[in-house]
């Protein structure tokens, strides 16, 4: 093996073509989970999504994690996992930017009615309708405004809605009304027409679309789930979405994916599926992505984009 | 009738919410068309969309004509339209801004796959895909780049697509290539990904979108049609997605509208059919236009947004 450092990648199946943009990396050597034999002692550094929980554990030589992922809750939610080594998450703005072209997709789907227009064409009806109100006047919040919120956010503006943004600390975004913290949630939920999850999932967030939540949104409000499925009770939303207090949701996560087949979800009128592409991390900028930390950790140069395990992100 | 200028009001059905808003200005008087009693030869403004052909030449006195869309085909068809009479066009921003959310709409429909995913959800199925080309490889061609498609090219451009665009002159638009006359059509079209027209209806553009038009665009083109039926030869469109050289097709206008209850159109399974409402003219700015253009002539003002009748836009 030599004096380089060994990296073992835990992919989910189909990214083949990540593996093998990977592989050719002169700069380390690679492994590949659960095909390649390894020494577990001598691998330096993890690459992946959502390892088996204990599985770190067997690494002891884990200089770092490198996560593929914006979120890390697959690797923080091990109860046994390393808290010691540190995890770097992959911040990709093309990521950034196809979270945002779905979540505007959807936000224009549902303020365009859209829904209603394939509706008529299935029944070769031709039915004309306004708006139901100006886009000016359609409030599209942000619960979670981070790298990803603030981007789109940036888009919903161009388009004349107005956007509110709700998160932990609080953010200053320009032309987006920002609310912060536990105290501030009940004041910003009231004002969502439309109200995107874009949260990390840590011990704080699971399970907060909930129906104490819902209860919160106005009548008539529309529900869009682009963080994560322990977000979501998804009894709650159902129950909300039946007795019409909601108008409709957009799911791209599930508590269990791939969603099950007899989930009531699936053929739920009011709710828009989604098989968790959202954003797709580029096999290309992953590489590059897991090249440079390679080099930066071998080099002694601090990691971007560390997360902060005691916060979740 | 004292000495406020007369306005008569063609109104399409269903547009009450403008005629009580104009009804009331203090600065003229106001009739409708098919409801009110009025005197042909006192009626100094009319105000409308398409009115019967022969009508406009009934009103002997007429000093203006006031367009409520933004194309004026409806008026310059008619064979014994008034010539010599000024035609004013409404240029709305609202009206271009929501014509750009509908086009950035369906090309992200489109980019993203989102009709796949709703026949998944439909069969219950979970069919992950990834993006079938990355957005800034995705060429989106404007056919007539006017102010419309100004705009729309602008928001096409923040979410990271190629923009290029084709019209009578050239224009500039930041970070759009631009094609102009009959001569460069031929290199426009072979480099549409998705086609979008919004040209204005003219001799010129009459049943541009035809045969020999699809057969330039790529293999895998998709077409989408918001400028007026009177552009596309259905049959022609019919047979280039039939035949699988091109890929599909969104429809806001059409040939005849209500697009007819038997039209193949409505069932054909590679096009989204909408009931012309890409863009809709909001009743109170429509109002403000009306009440600006009357002031205007009647303080000899030059009127804004004039039409050049020989080029007919």
């Amino acid at each position: 093996m030599g004096s380089k450092p060994n990296v073992l990648f835990g992919l989910p199946p189909g990214w083949d073509a990540l593996s093998k943009a990977l592989f050719g990396n002169p700069d380390f050597t690679s492994f590949l989970e659960g095909k390649d034999h390894y020494a577990p002692a001598q691998i330096d550094y993890f690459v992946g999504f959502r390892p088996a929980h204990g599985f770190l554990k067997t690494l002891p030589r884990l200089k770092a994690i490198f996560s593929l992922g914006a979120g890390v809750d697959g690797f923080l939610r091990d109860p046994e996992f390393p808290r010691h080594v540190p995890v770097v998450r992959f911040i990709d703005e093309t990521l950034q930017r196809e979270m945002a072209q779905y979540v505007v997709m959807h936000v224009l789907i549902i303020h365009r009615q859209q829904r209603a227009f394939d509706a008529a064409q299935a029944q070769g009806l031709w039915k004309q309708r306004m708006l139901a109100r100006p886009t000016r006047e359609v409030r599209v919040g942000i619960l979670g405004m981070g790298d990803i919120g603030a981007v789109t956010a940036e888009r919903l503006l161009m388009f004349d809605f107005q956007v509110l943004g709700w998160s932990r600390t609080r953010k200053t975004v320009p032309g987006v009304t920002s609310y912060a913290g536990p105290g501030e949630l009940g004041a910003f939920l009231g004002q969502c027409d439309i109200m995107v999850c874009l949260l990390p999932l840590t011990p704080e967030t699971e399970g907060i679309l909930n129906a104490s939540l819902f209860a919160q949104l106005p009548k008539g409000a529309w529900v869009m789930n682009v963080g994560r499925g322990g977000h979501c009770n998804e009894a709650d939303l159902l129950a909300a979405l039946d007795s019409d207090h909601l108008a409709g949701a957009v799911m791209d996560v599930f508590q269990k994916e791939p969603l099950p087949p007899d989930s009531p979800i699936w053929k739920h009128p009011k709710i828009t599926v989604t098989p968790h592409i959202a954003g797709i991390t580029d096999p290309r900028n992953a590489a590059a992505f897991v090249a440079d930390c390679v080099k930066r950790a071998e080099s002694g140069q601090p990691f971007l984009n560390r997360v902060d395990v005691a916060k979740g992100y």
